[in-house]
């Protein structure tokens, strides 16, 4: 695949929206589609839409559009969702089981393989078929397992500490819960979900939509 | 307050980082600090720095820098935190409970109201203070309640059914956790969180910096 190289972050955010739409009209059975239709779906512009995808390959073809299921499957291994990921959780609080319970990411190919915790009272219980362990033991599981993707969950004092542990034990890629922005050497990726700022964003809107009335 | 209009989405994302770093330093007792030294903290330029806060009103001065108790009950009012908003969240399962058990948000000035469930298994079990409620008495609560903001957590395919009823019934605010892009009436404001399209996003990283490599 003629894959380009420095592709921009706007880009690759909207990548998973590319899937997230492929799929559905995979799952009805559609199988070619034009970037116009396309762009109608998704809300992009269908020049947008043929730019975009023109960055990652030479997918659709003029006067007959996109295959749907062939342009489905280049996405998802853009995506990096044809392999299979192991995932750590540390911080087994509410967002932390809330993701450990959402099994549609055990689904998509990112399989859970421990959880762990400071918590005594936690530790020892399972969530689905994984064990909440103690957070001593995190530092030998990752050098023990491969471990492709650990999810930070802990309050944001102990993130930076966790992470330092973690990082240093190998880990390159850090899906982030907790509301700080961490500090990792530069061969580590950092995923943030930053719920509190996103909510902030929210009520910053509402304010301003009722000043402009 | 001299406040512009028309003020990118870009800054307007980058406000909540402002007031997490500002409300940090207001809690170490830190009085002042110009933008070179919160450049270094925060991550972006101090020249970018200026100019975000410029979009807001007339915060610093030369040689001495922003004032950080001021400055940050400025960015709390910019971002409405100096108000209260009554929230209801729809659809109690894994994530839904997680923002209802987040007593941040309620510290926050987040006012959680009411949670609402299709499942008669929840129908009546309460989360700290709040009490799922059957779903059938969304549409009559929202009209007999003063809600701002409603918390979308059900999955994707009841999703524009809930959006529908709500904004039919007066919201004007949703935090949407379910994996679909709302169809709104133009007055409402979505804003979502996507957190399958940012692990995705994640696995994208992690294998470009893999063949890359």
């Amino acid at each position: 695949m003629d894959r380009k190289k420095n592709i921009s972050m706007a880009v690759i955010k909207r990548i998973p929206k590319y899937y997230r739409y492929l799929k559905e009209l995979a799952e009805n059975d559609v199988d070619r589609i034009s970037s116009n239709e396309l762009s109608e779906k998704i809300g992009f512009t269908a020049s947008q839409i043929r730019q975009d995808l023109n960055c990652f390959g030479d997918f659709g073809q003029q006067g007959y559009g996109y295959n749907v299921k062939e342009l489905l499957a280049q996405i998802s291994s853009i995506l990096g969702l044809d392999k299979e990921y192991n995932t750590i959780i540390i911080g087994a609080g509410n967002i932390g089981q809330a993701i450990a319970n959402y099994t549609y990411f055990q689904r998509m190919s990112f399989d859970l393989k421990a959880i762990f915790d400071i918590n005594p009272k936690l530790i020892g219980l399972r969530i689905r078929d994984v064990s909440i362990e103690d957070i001593d033991n995190l530092e030998s599981f990752i050098k023990n397992n491969e471990v492709d993707i650990a999810i930070i969950c802990v309050p944001k004092e102990r993130a930076q500490g966790v992470c330092d542990i973690i990082t240093s034990s190998g880990i390159k890629a850090i899906w982030n819960f907790a509301p700080v922005d961490l500090k990792v050497p530069n061969d580590v990726i950092v995923e943030n979900v930053h719920l509190s700022e996103s909510l902030m964003t929210l009520s910053y809107l509402l304010n301003e939509s009722k000043i402009t009335e």
